[in-house]
């Protein structure tokens, strides 16, 4: 019987995947294509990281970890939240995982029974849904708008929650746009959520990539939410697959026992090379690049704005800028395709991010360098430009 | 609200967990402790391997890659199925996930609805029913019989099999018995398994390490299966956490769906060090390894045999030896317990692996040297003897 659980028929193929193809098909005939649609950081690893992976290759420190972790990364991680966010944090909250996937998989089995909803923003990163819909839950979106940088108006947290909703999930930074919550919104958020009885999971897998606003952590409010982070971006990690999920003591039991039975334990390799990503010259080496995507997301938000492509929100952190093209097009994937296909240039289709207004929009990621940004920009006006005669 | 979801309570930790937990305690205050309750191989990647390893992270290989896996380790897999076992895969069905574990993870979310179950031979790899659990479903387990070699009764099958059965998973070289089952077996279980109009797993993680009976695979019988495999085992990779599993054709499109979404890609230096799993001194070096592991296998089934604990079964595969104690306890945890305290040697509890019989046997991992393995049966024999004076 050829016969697919119905959950795979509930999970969305991604739109951009038809982008990356075509972007291949012409590539592979020796079209110049501008990526400005994936989720990548155009960095590698530090130099010290990349020789702590070699370190362990060589020595043999390849088996099995602990579930949640070398306790000496989780030491590093908690010194860390230390150093950089003056917030303690017991290392045995944190349970390291394989990239920031698993721990928001380990997070929907932990905390969200089947039936049960989880309230998050419309647009917000569509895996998050996926995650539910595999514990056979789902995600509750509510709509938000760029006039208030798509954030979740407090007020409509009561008024979306209902008897099957165990919690709310943000991301700050946020992909695709780009805010970054204050701390005054997380605070009223977690409030309201309290008084409601579910958990707060905040997701700050670019934690750290702050060019505006303030960089802080969830952690600095509550013991008692979940915080998910990855090496992937800050860090520069993706294909090393390694992130956390830091929870409240009453959880780690529980966590502990999932770690155990769905990964046995994080990728060894990445691990060990990941205890040398909170030295002094690592961290000096990804301020370095953060200034450098600063730069980059002026030059862009420069350029998009002059060709009245005005970003929806400031974008004050991630690597991305989130841009209604409603003006210009009824249709954004539409829009990326004759662009990829006229110019060269590959965007990711809102539609990916959400459902209710997503279709709108267009997601820029600065994942490359300045010449190529202006390069890219000059090929949107071109494209702009003939559209419009 | 301190509330981890209703599943959490379902899955059940593992006994080994008490036991590994009091052996480090013991080994910290200077006990020399032998380790046989580990199922991690205590060779690491071969030469070659690291060597490949070592280059991706120094050539900065370290971004994503495709989600099913690197083109070029599809291929490198699929040719192994046709040098090794004469066997063509298309390297499109061959889905490489992290580790063995994402590749179950993603079997039981692409195959397998809430609310329906999955027949699986008692004892077996916990996680399986584990895995179940997530997506809401649950393992419908059949006791097995050490006198039938711990096989499914072919006619079982279908007295177990009811309205809410999606499929048959089965295990070959077995955790945690060892036994390897026949082609004319799984023939006949795939049969009933067409003929109830289910699906038919076999994960063949311990493939390779075969010592009697042959060394094939489930794939010779059918491309209408769902095969899983893992780099860990006879590969000695543990820790870099590489798997896949090899789907029908139909199931490519879904199977993608899922591994984009639940792990963006599996580790990417591990996958490029892969590369050179199947080099052929890389093999040769695999083969010698098995010769070393059957010479330990022979060293322990005689020792255990002089003292009156006659394995269940031949133990023709894998590095395990599955051994009923009942004749000399009541209770194979406690028994375990006992001699960890008394004489330093750790075994894993049977109760880990099923619920009918499985709290009478004790698993032996032969995952140390022959040195270590004499030395584990004369401590054994002195502290039986102890025991039943």
């Amino acid at each position: 019987m050829n016969q697919l659980a119905n959950r795979v028929e509930q999970i969305s193929p991604f739109q951009v995947m038809a982008i990356l193809g075509r972007a291949k098909e012409i590539q592979a005939q020796g079209v110049d294509v501008i990526h400005l649609e994936v989720g990548e950081p155009d960095f590698v690893a530090s130099e010290a990281v990349k020789k702590a992976g070699v370190g362990a290759i060589e020595q043999g420190l390849t088996g099995y970890t602990s579930a949640t972790g070398l306790p000496q990364l989780k030491q590093k991680i908690a010194r860390h939240y230390l150093n950089k966010y003056q917030i303690e944090v017991n290392p045995n909250r944190i349970i390291v995982t394989p990239g920031a996937s698993g721990a928001l998989q380990l997070l929907a089995s932990l905390m969200v029974d089947a039936g049960k909803n989880v309230l998050m923003p419309d647009p917000c990163y569509p895996c998050n849904r996926h995650f539910l819909i595999q514990v056979g839950a789902k995600a509750n979106l509510i709509a938000t708008q760029p006039q208030h940088d798509f954030e979740i108006p407090i007020e409509d947290i009561k008024t979306h929650w209902n008897d099957q909703s165990a919690g709310l999930w943000l991301a700050s930074p946020a992909n695709p746009t780009g805010a970054v919550l204050s701390k005054n919104y997380l605070q009223a958020a977690l409030d309201e959520v309290n008084q409601l009885g579910g958990h707060l999971m905040v997701d700050e897998i670019y934690q750290g990539l702050v060019y505006q606003g303030e960089d802080f952590t969830a952690l600095s409010l509550s013991d008692d939410i979940f915080v998910i982070n990855s090496f992937s971006k800050y860090f520069a990690m993706t294909g090393w697959r390694l992130g956390w999920v830091v929870v409240p003591e009453w959880a780690i039991e529980g966590a502990t026992k999932l770690a155990q039975n769905f990964f046995i334990s994080a990728p060894t390799v990445s691990q060990y090379a990941a205890l040398d990503a909170f030295s002094d010259t690592s961290m000096q080496e990804f301020e370095r690049r953060r200034g450098e995507l600063d730069l980059r997301r002026q030059l862009l938000l420069t350029g998009l704005s002059e060709m009245g492509l005005t970003p929806a929100v400031p974008a004050q952190g991630a690597f991305y800028i989130y841009v209604d093209v409603s003006s210009i097009t009824d249709n954004a994937m539409d829009w990326c395709l004759a662009l990829l296909e006229a110019e060269g240039v590959a965007l990711t289709p809102g539609a990916d991010f959400g459902v209710e207004e997503a279709h709108k929009y267009v997601r820029f990621a600065y994942t490359c360098d300045l010449d190529r940004l202006k390069e890219a920009l000059a090929r949107i006006k071109r494209f702009m430009s003939i559209g419009s005669q």
